[in-house]
């Protein structure tokens, strides 16, 4: 057995294992009636501002939620977060380039889960790592900023296969970085075909409420289940 | 043996022998006497941009150059930077989230070394993994655009840790997003205290000129060394 194959064969065993704790996770979420919703994206695309301003507008309207962090280094994420006033936990991966679902699992053990509407997850910014790693999840978005360009789900199309809504950030910078939507808006949609796009400013508030509606309409899709 | 500490022998194993293989690079780079610079930075940063406007100077300036760039997928890189009349190839990585040195031994087997002074390898985007990977360069570079943050250096150590100077790109952006320059300098510094900046625009060829000047002081070591 060479080394490339004995480290895909212990990669799927890792893989395997995280299903195992995501699976275990997801029955957590459902019997606490907890809505989980994932956030990848390169670094500096803007999810923590993102999450920030959506924290902030489900607590305006009533909603009870809170956000687990993940970062190589700092807790500088929760304490901008910790702002809106939601329940915010850093996780601190060290040299680990993703979360995973055990990273998670010990994040929340002292957690009042049923007591929370909505859990946001931000991972390490990475866009290709973090593709494989189901956090038992109910919906993972990914976030994509248009100084970025337009390219970036041809070229990472993993991550953006993996994940059940696009965001298409700092619509306010579109102008001044002469972002081109028609062709991002291809990309998305040649990697995975008819996934819902929203293109939002998190400064501005352009489409805030939508996605915030999009939220809640996810969220309500449990008692349905 | 838990399965994280088999993953993590058998990374130190795939590591070193990465490392062999970057020694052996090293050592055929120097015989050929060319110097090879590569590039890491999020997606989306304008490597490039940048990347396109470094060869284009380097040979106006004379100099023979040629670049390799990696990415999960689609050839868009090679095709932009075959516009400089360098020599370029792209190494399509697949689902691997940066480039090794095998990788760059296998792209550079019908390449002829000594016919070139410069080479520049362009990693994946990804701030986190392709700093545990050696590919037998003479420097790395790290690129970190204005639209990112200035707090990635604390977020992202490693992979600052392990380069030769830093790139801030995008500088034409600088004022719509209100970098904050003194912040980010002094993030660089704290997690490599005295590496050498350069703050630039590949649009408008802000300290272009004092990159290249770097590359080529970079290049005329080696006849000292």
């Amino acid at each position: 057995m060479t080394a490339t194959t004995r480290i895909v064969e212990i990669r799927r065993n890792v893989l395997k294992a995280n299903d195992a704790i995501a699976r275990e996770l997801r029955e957590r979420f459902e019997r606490a009636c907890v809505c989980v919703v994932s956030m990848v994206s390169s670094p500096g695309s803007g999810k923590t501002a993102f999450l920030e301003k959506t924290l902030t507008m489900l607590r305006l309207r009533g909603l009870r939620v809170a956000a687990l962090v993940g970062d190589l280094a700092t807790d500088n994420d929760a304490a901008r977060l910790a702002r809106s006033g939601a329940l915010v936990k850093q996780i601190v991966t060290g040299t680990t380039c993703h979360l995973d679902a055990l990273m998670v699992r010990k994040a929340l053990e002292d957690w009042p889960l049923d007591e929370l509407d909505f859990l946001f997850i931000e991972n390490v910014g990475n866009l290709v790592c973090p593709a494989s790693y189901d956090l038992g999840e109910r919906a993972r978005i990914v976030l994509l900023s248009v100084t970025e360009g337009e390219d970036k789900p041809l070229k990472y199309p993993s991550i953006f296969k993996s994940a059940d809504l696009a965001v298409i950030t700092k619509m306010d910078l579109a102008e001044a970085v002469e972002f081109d939507a028609d062709a991002a808006l291809r990309g998305i949609d040649t990697v995975r075909p008819g996934m819902e796009i929203r293109m939002v400013s998190a400064k501005r508030g352009d489409n805030m409420a939508s996605f915030a509606d999009w939220v809640e309409k996810l969220g309500s899709a449990r008692s349905a289940g």
